[in-house]
């Protein structure tokens, strides 16, 4: 399958990596058509990756993931176009995080969230909020865990979730999918980073995720 | 020892009874000296139960349990009183959380959190966050799930955090307590509540909880 990945950071080139091992034909797209490290990225993952714009790789993907850093993601999507990404699946693995101050802290929360602001921008592209709860070592991989842990996909398309309900199980291992609802639930992921990052604290290591016990 | 349980719901009521079952002497405080809920509880749990005004609980208690919903709790630790919590450890139980639409929002959230503001009011109190992040019944007794999970405490002093580890532990039966730091780390536990809420709906029952698996 043709795939577009937008964001060059670490997120995107896991993803990606992890994609074209898998077989699939993956398009790493940035803000410059020509990014140091996209072009690091598709030259060490050999002929199956390549690099673009945003708009590019929007347009080569059948399904896309965006995991640029959630503060600017709604700029990225702008700039991959709606036109792009019309009647697509649109992974955001996002957070919408400010980053510049020790304690982190969210640019919307609590009564919107980034998944509910992209849905609401891009009414046409069929956005499913997952993978933003863990690292994104263990979004590819969850078997690097001692214990099945839980992932979770928010959206409003039925479908599209089955989609991503398909990649997370099939092809990265995910034992475990929690279907929280609407892009609604979005709020409630976005908001759990907060307390991941204190937990990541306490663990001294980004490799760990929660599992839901009853 | 003597305990003030501020809060006649469900949450006050569960952690007294409790208390009363291991022994301790357990005063719940309400805005009104006879409040018929913890009058119908005192007579149903004995001698060793009592009720009486939240500053007649807060005096009586050696340690105290703010168990009032966290949209009043600023209201109801004012009425209780800071002479009567002075030196004390105030175990907060309380999540901020507006309840007026389905779709569950907090009153404070983010840049600052209800365990903040208590701790901030009342500087001479032993504030320490904790067993806000499930249900009263898994708080009392977490063996009721299939396996261990965690509960977390956050709080500026380190005895008084030793001493709710000590209750969470040896008188709840918590076989994992994990200190995620000053009361700052409230913010995260307090925002968790809306993944909580997403996933009471997904699990159909209350009874369920978190553990970190790395």
């Amino acid at each position: 399958m043709n795939i577009g990945v937008l964001g060059t950071g670490i997120v995107g080139q896991t993803i990606g990596s992890k994609l074209v091992q898998l077989g699939h034909h993956v398009m790493m797209g940035s803000r410059d058509a020509a990014n140091p490290k996209a072009i690091r990225w598709a030259k060490a993952e050999g002929p199956r990756a390549s690099f673009g714009t945003f708009a590019n790789a929007a347009s080569f993907g059948e399904i896309i993931f965006n995991c640029t850093l959630g503060s600017v993601s709604l700029d990225a999507l702008r700039q991959a176009g709606a036109a792009n990404m019309k009647g697509k699946v649109l992974i955001d693995t996002s957070n919408p995080l400010d980053y510049s101050t020790d304690a982190w802290s969210l640019t919307v929360s609590n009564t919107d969230s980034l998944g509910e602001q992209i849905q609401r921008e891009f009414p046409n592209t069929l956005v499913v909020k997952s993978l933003n709860t863990m690292n994104c070592n263990i979004m590819v991989d969850p078997r690097k865990l001692s214990e099945k842990t839980d992932v979770f996909v928010s959206g409003n398309d039925v479908e599209a979730k089955a989609t991503v309900v398909m990649i997370l199980r099939d092809w990265f291992g995910w034992r475990s999918v929690i279907d929280l609802g609407d892009i609604t639930t979005s709020r409630g992921v976005e908001m759990f980073v907060l307390l991941w990052h204190n937990l990541r604290n306490v663990v001294s290591s980004p490799r760990f995720n929660i599992r839901i016990v009853s």
